[in-house]
């Protein structure tokens, strides 16, 4: 795509702060009303909003901006920002996700056992109000790919809702910290866990399926949040009437376009072991009333084991949350050679684009590309590398299809060497954050390379089912990790904060301070000023960071900031002691791009509240 | 003894803080030279003092009274106190002990695996420098009793020393965290464990055993410190000649007086599996150049297996380093019923007593008694309850003899009901500190009761070999945990901050500013203005507090204060989730003190370091 062909309509800086524009007041949807956004770009919608000082969400609000309007802390006073309350957790594996704030309560998810914990904001020292203690099955923990983690719950019609470890969903009263429910939705023996957050849109408790590694065909169950009944399950293989591909159903692009392509575009049988699977965050849009997700790799890694498009895995699909039919779907990577899981989040908003407002999904990719999306009809409107990638030239907007470098094309039995992004993407499954004040998109990036091998492998149920041999290290240019701010109409950086030694693996908050919040793998926390880069603030944590930043209002009406500290899961589990970084390829190859983690940081599990 | 015979000598407060007076310039012994001590009290000669701002030795001094001279950092402004650093070591179980600082680098053992890990005290975040694995046997987690806990090293001859839980010492060079040497000083196939910090005086380093519930004859060990050779070794139970007993010993009391007590007191062999560990605390006076350390309780824990006074456990013993040969014992405890194991810390001070200057060991007692004791003699110059205690009426201080209640002694095969206290004590291992200036010592207490009842036991080697059923409840009084200010001349305590929920299971920390610091089983840490016993500032840590703490002066010229936080050890065990608290008789009977506590607290582990 010709850049300079795309009109240029975010409104410059100087002038937004002026104006202070407030736009998008439309109709709530529950408690995702759209709040006033002092200082909110002309140019930019904003879908749904982060409810008063609270945080009832995975992402804050439906649209997963991870935006909050809050403004106590800004850019001037942020340096005197200090622990306020500091708890732990007592389990020393990946603290990934974010905890949330509902009517002055924190509920905080742990890793594997899953404990939900309810913290009194009223008090000092937030105590807990009560520890809800699931006790999933232990076996749970062996069949795990890459540590322990969950990604955290929802709040919906008085209940916390999450998933545990070994696939229960369960809703606990809010406030008494009673198990409403408890629902079965998978089968770790065929090596299936879950540890996504659900999104719960009205009466519907929605949550995907992990376990792309060991065979797992992917899947969406949803559940009736009163009484956690079976409501639909969508697959990402297979048949139509699996996939929920029915007569609503309109792929924008031919490629995606044809009868039962979850089963056909597969060798015959491969599909039921084909992967797909749905571990990252749901959004969705109450105007269209659409959820989006991404699906992850296809099993096995080798692509010579499964000749074919391998749909729908690495898709993006828009589904109606009520009956779970599909209205489209855009698969980002036909015969994915290089386990970009596209599992990521997808941000809607709607903003000027091209000169005229537009209903966008944007889709930051571990494929080393932003992608941005029309979320009515799964339309690639633009599709540009952030981070060091030769696997694909780029995107045929027209067909949607990538321009794969062949030569980066892996195979079984020979090892493909060189290739840009390694298998932790130009970013992972941690999300970004979109400032409806800043029009950027805030980018926890990588930037490193991979050398990979197919490798032919046998199924066997419940097990490693992986077919290939990686190893990684730094990409080029002298930096593995990049907190970066995103221009989306101009396709390009705007600034970077970059890091020599380690990826950036945390999530992103943005608030309407004008500072963002992210954490390193070492285990700063860090305010830096949304506008220019510049680091305002850190505070070092116990262990490295690669949950996800949030803000809310206390009872006292102060905004506080806060964050687990827990390195873990895929690339933190080097920092384990049972890991040894002398073995090139454990951990799928992670290990060349953490050299010094062990010494730079320690396992830890611990909640932070920060405040001025 | 009649407390109004006692002169009163201590300077009142008012008088001492006009005066400033200087007391106590003597010969420096190593780094433990005395420093002057502003305000300190003329009555009081500090027999070693804590070098200038480091905390180079397990008490921060050889006399251990954990006082720091330091007062950037007083009961003004250390409301202003927040935290400046936190290092998860990755560990949730019990962190007791404390780190040590010197020359501008921290060094922290952890938790079994028991690494030594060197901070860098001159950077922001406090870099790890290095960590040192020493990798000890595994079998030594099942093996120790009471949590795999360490606490802590000593400084000398440029080497940090330490004993791994493994019974390994070793000595690793502070500046290139290289080994220099390792030397394995039991064996854990018969159940020994090494939990203390080594005491190094001169050329000798010495450590104790742990060991006391699986039948281990208790020793210490003392090492080469240029080599790790063994230089000589002190049983507390068997013949004069293990237990180092020669022509220089002399008894104060004619109970303690006679050949081969060790041996004689026993039934025939039970010595040989008597327990009287050595798992506390060492202190050293360079004038008398005596150790002092206290031994555990005698084995089993039924009275009824082991008729006679069982020494030398629950005594007091003084030592030479160099030779190890005995100078003087006191057993506090003939014929211990109660499991009142008295390892804790030997304060040595001077202090005005009735009339003259004596040379003192303040030994606050897990029986319930404030001991002072001559510590040239070992004569009881006073014994006063500090708890609820009813096991004992007093003690006779012309013979040494506590006046036992019959009625409380435990037998085979009965309970004996509200025994007071139990057998966590009136305090634990926790240690005191000692103010110069206040002239008061401040305790970390408990007020617990238990019900005993002794069981016939038979002993196989490396299990528990324990002979009793236990359990314990809340003392009198509507508390379970005072943080208290005794006052030795008077006997009696000043102030004291009550914690109607859990005993108080950290050690203590006394400042030139007036400031004592200490932490909670809940996780507080607090600032406690150390004449009025006014709480003057609180931070809630993630994990509760059973470490100790330290302060000193940073590469930047500040002050600093340093604590572990992370909940277990014996009582902090009733914090795991491994452990049922629905079981009165788990963990020794502890559960029944520790209601809540897991709804309190998490398991954790980090180092926390605050400042202004």
């Amino acid at each position: 795509m010709n850049r300079k062909t795309r009109a240029l309509t975010i409104t410059a800086c100087a002038l937004c702060l002026l104006a202070g524009t407030l736009v998008g007041q439309k109709n709530s949807s529950g408690n995702q009303g759209v709040a006033q956004v002092p200082g909110q770009l002309a140019s930019i919608h904003l879908v749904s909003a982060v409810p008063d000082g609270q945080w009832t969400l995975p992402a804050g609000d439906y649209a997963n901006t991870r935006y909050s309007p809050l403004d106590q802390i800004n850019t001037e006073n942020v340096k005197n920002l200090k622990v306020v309350g500091i708890m732990s957790t007592g389990i020393p594996h990946g603290h990934e996700g974010q905890p949330l704030v509902v009517n002055g309560t924190m509920y905080v998810v742990t890793p594997f056992p899953n404990d939900l914990i309810a913290l009194d904001l009223s008090k000092p020292g937030f105590p807990v109000k009560w520890k809800y203690q699931p006790r999933p099955n232990a076996q749970a923990e062996g069949v795990a790919c890459c540590d322990v983690v969950n990604r955290g719950a929802s709040y919906a019609d008085g209940k916390i809702i999450y998933a545990t470890l070994d696939n229960n969903v369960v809703a606990v009263d809010a406030n008494t910290g009673k198990e409403v429910w408890r629902t079965l939705t998978g089968d770790i023996n065929i090596g299936m866990t879950t540890t996504m957050a659900p999104l719960v849109v009205r009466n519907v408790v929605m949550v995907g399926s992990s376990g792309g590694e060991l065979g797992v065909r992917g899947r969406v169950t949803a559940l009736d949040v009163k009484t956690g009944k079976q409501i639909w399950v969508a697959y990402s293989t297979g048949p139509d009437k699996d996939v929920l591909i029915g007569p609503n159903f309109h792929a924008f692009y031919p490629k995606d376009q044809g009868k039962d392509l979850g089963m056909t575009s597969w060798t015959p049988d491969q599909w039921k072991l084909g992967g797909g699977n749905v571990w990252g965050w749901l959004s969705y849009d109450p105007e269209t009333n659409l959820v989006f997700y991404g699906t992850g790799n296809p099993g096995t890694w080798n692509p010579d084991m499964r000749p074919g498009d391998n749909k729908w895995s690495i898709t993006i699909f828009a589904r109606d949350p009520e009956t779970g039919q599909a209205r489209w779907a855009t698969q980002l990577v036909p015969h994915d050679s290089w386990d970009y899981d596209e599992i990521m989040e997808n941000v809607a908003i709607d903003m000027q684009w091209q000169g005229k407002m537009r209903k966008l999904l944007i889709h930051p990719g571990r494929t080393g590309f932003v992608f941005v999306l029309d979320r009515e009809t799964g339309e690639i409107l633009s599709a540009d590398k952030f981070q060091p990638v030769n696997w694909a030239k780029d995107y045929d907007l027209k067909t949607g299809i990538p321009a794969v470098d062949d030569s980066k094309r892996v195979h079984t039995g020979q090892y493909t060497r060189e290739i840009c992004p390694s298998s932790t993407g130009g970013k992972e499954f941690v999300p970004t954050a979109f400032s409806p004040r800043t029009g950027l998109l805030y980018i926890p990036a990588h930037n490193t390379c991979m050398d990979y091998e197919g490798i032919q492998v046998n199924y066997i149920a419940g097990t490693p089912y992986l077919g290939s041999s990686v190893t990684m290290y730094p990409g080029p240019g002298g930096y593995q990790g990049e907190f970066m701010a995103w221009d989306l109409a101009q396709g390009k950086e705007v600034w970077g904060i970059k890091d020599a030694k380690f990826p950036v693996y945390s999530g992103v908050l943005a608030t309407g301070g004008d500072v963002v919040f992210y954490g390193t793998m070492e285990g700063w926390f860090r305010a830096v000023n949304a506008r220019s880069g510049e680091i305002l603030w850190q505070f070092k944590t116990g262990s490295g960071i690669i949950g996800d930043p949030i803000t809310f209002k206390g009872p006292d009406g102060r905004q506080y900031v806060a964050v687990y500290s827990g390195i873990g899961g895929w690339m933190g589990a080097a920092a384990f002691s049972s890991l040894s970084l002398d073995d090139q390829y454990a951990a799928l190859g992670i290990t060349g791009t953490m050299k010094g983690i062990k010494e730079a940081t320690a396992p830890g599990g611990a909640l932070y509240v920060f405040s001025l």
